[in-house]
């Protein structure tokens, strides 16, 4: 993409009222802009970003064997009367009515929609374990929406729903997604702990929450280090196979954020093994059983030929959110530091000089070969001072910057700058290409 | 994708309330669910299809030049009280008050939060021409929703917008958006004939519809036959060179549905050039100059240091919509016919024994092969009888079908079926794939 043809209106400040560092990186690196209170226009950058965090979720969730359907954002009032959500749900649900002055709402979270799809087509265990997944903008009337994406009212998100015929399958269902979970998080570079959440009236041992490693993170969390340590289990785990031990493994090391701390465990850790932390929640897990299922009548018949309530477990993580998530723990004094699964580029072409024919014709060639190559460059083409081609580049956090100049080019040379590192190096073009396309 | 795990709820007969045969067929291959009138859940197959066509618009408007971005559904009252739709737009709009009794609503379409964005950002006519488009759902609260997603109230739409200078900045911003159109519906296999609509008061001769033609289309088309036989212009003309003469070859020839026929045109035109079908709207491109950026002051500073409101366009294609009208042209008795464009998969291995050793041997090559050549196969390893996997493939639409039975197995062949003509051949194996992978 050529930098003047494209829309990436940076920002020198952000605006006074924006409080966290991710918000107001967005905002000047021309991610978003607020249309309304918690509610956003994504601008190219920002959206860049958005759609390859989704993919990855996607292809994390596919892996795991989970199917992806699309549920509207309007719904009924009636199936959330039916499930008795509708009352209790209160005023962050947005209550709709439509010409015909019929009851909808847009959808804060979707159980009663799945289940309800859910029902009207699956009769038998032998149709099971299914796991459906949608992502798809939910609406939350927060009372105090703040922190730009962080926390929105209108918000990306991704919901997964698992059926099973008996408790046990449901069980292997919910590993698949802790596991799976921590495959996404590590994909998109960040270090996530699952820490124990609060299971609710239905108890048991099942719900957790994915806390992801931050400064400016808005929870306390307390574990033991060998689990923040320990690595995501990968792609290549038996998705079929018993996936208990590896997810006890991960569990059964002390975890928790504030809510759910629990001091005297905590202690009892060797003092070197005790790690705390601020953290983001950025997904959560949850079995609930046959709390929809049982009122929304979604029976199965099993083997015996009795017909039971299916059951469910829900599977969340915020799309949007995750934008902002690895900002706050990816980031300098200067600007964004993409991840490369998430950069809304792969490489940026600064032409220090635009309008000299050499500069431009070395910047040409280099934006030819990185687009060949599948990295999707950025080509900074504006005619603008150097100084204000590198901020850009820096505030937007693209992890290559390649630096072309009279002086380079009059040389031979180019030169190349890694993001995270902050690492230069004067090359040839061609070892600058080798070493972005790897 | 594994049947046997997958979720194709396929039924055998549709409801009696679906009208037209996209809607039955839709409904019977399992592709979506109808969750309130006008508002439908897309199952995994319809989704891949959604997908398909959003990807190819997509694909098409970056070619063009176009910029994507993503609007939030819900937006503020107020920017429609600023341009004078709020009161105009009637019940079509959903209405929504929150928490806060502020007035929102469901977007049934953008040109009031786009002018907004881009008034807020752009400032020169030096940053000109800007296209921005998104693909987003949009709610229109039709009196009488039907025809499934054909005519629903929650739909996928591409809606692209663009700035300009000046009028003639404008007339190339339409031309490019015109020309992409015409690609859009080539690549998705479709006939597709661009008609001039009603321009509204604005007036001028830039407003078109694109119908496609289907023999159970809404209205009816009256063309000069040239004009529907020439092929799209292609991916490879100079977007930005003069697409004038290329726009005018096409606008040139007589073209006209119902609404706008001009009988006495038609009918001066030699017989064998006159030609009537039926059509289905897929498209509609508008020129409507500063209707919008005058009272919502979108002004752009001239190279003479005046400011003048922006010249805009918009361009809209209903992505969902697509979907019905591809299976309204592309059908027979036994089913769907995907043109491979927007065909969820690309094949289908139906394997006739399941449970058959040497049967599942084969069929396991061949979707793995399938696999590699990234054909993104579907593969029937239900066990279940070899008339209902006919029917079911037939059904869905998918263009290859790779039948594997025990006694083609001990011969060393298998059969090739191609859903769109009915042929059948019998091969080996490696014939079948290299046919299939082309």
């Amino acid at each position: 993409m050529r930098l003047s043809r494209y829309f990436m209106p940076t920002l020198r400040e952000a605006p006074a009222d924006a409080q966290i560092v991710s918000h107001q990186l967005m905002l000047r690196a021309g991610m978003v802009r607020q249309e309304a209170a918690g509610i956003y226009a994504w601008l190219p950058l920002g959206l860049r970003v958005l759609k390859k965090i989704e993919q990855v979720v996607r292809e994390e969730m596919d892996r795991a064997g989970a199917i992806e359907i699309l549920m509207p954002t309007i719904q009924l009032a009636d199936l959330w009367k039916e499930s008795g959500r509708y009352d209790d749900y209160g005023d962050e649900m947005l209550r709709i009515l439509d010409r015909g002055q019929r009851e909808l709402l847009f959808g804060p979270t979707a159980e009663e929609v799945v289940t309800d799809i859910f029902r009207s087509y699956v009769k038998s265990y032998k149709d099971l374990p299914k796991n459906l997944y949608n992502i798809q903008w939910k609406f939350r009337d927060e009372r105090r929406p703040r922190f730009g994406v962080m926390r929105g009212r209108e918000f990306l998100m991704k919901d997964a729903y698992s059926f099973d015929a008996d408790e046990a399958g449901a069980r292997k269902s919910y590993n698949r997604m802790f596991l799976a979970y921590l495959n996404v998080y590590a994909r998109l570079g960040l270090k996530a702990v699952p820490v124990k959440a609060d299971p609710g009236p239905i108890g048991g041992d099942l719900s957790h929450e994915f806390m992801i490693l931050a400064d400016t993170g808005e929870s306390q969390v307390f574990a033991h280090r060998d689990l923040v340590e320990m690595g995501a289990p990968g792609p290549d785990i038996d998705w079929d196979g018993d996936l208990g031990p590896e997810v006890a493994r991960r569990t059964s090391l002390y975890a928790a954020s504030d809510e759910m701390h629990d001091a005297a465990r905590f202690e009892a850790m060797p003092e070197d093994k005790r790690m705390t932390a601020r953290g983001i929640e950025v997904g959560h897990i949850f079995y609930f059983g046959t709390k929809y299922s049982a009122p929304m009548k979604a029976l199965v018949t099993g083997p015996d030929g009795k017909d039971t309530p299916v059951q469910m477990g829900s599977y969340g993580v915020g799309v949007s959110r995750l934008v902002a998530a690895i900002i706050e723990a990816s980031h300098d004094a200067n600007g964004i530091i993409w991840p490369a699964a998430a950069a809304p580029f792969g490489a940026v072409v600064l032409n220090l000089r635009a309008g000299d024919a050499a500069v431009d014709a070395v910047c040409e060639q280099a934006y030819a070969a990185l687009t060949a190559a599948g990295i999707d460059p950025l080509y900074d083409d504006r005619d603008d001072r150097p100084g204000a081609k590198f901020a850009a580049a820096d505030l937007v956090g693209i992890p290559w910057q390649l630096i072309v100049g009279p002086k380079g080019v009059a040389e031979g040379v180019v030169e190349l700058k890694n993001r995270a590192t902050g690492e230069r190096q004067t090359v040839p073009l061609d070892a600058a290409l080798k070493a972005i396309t790897g």
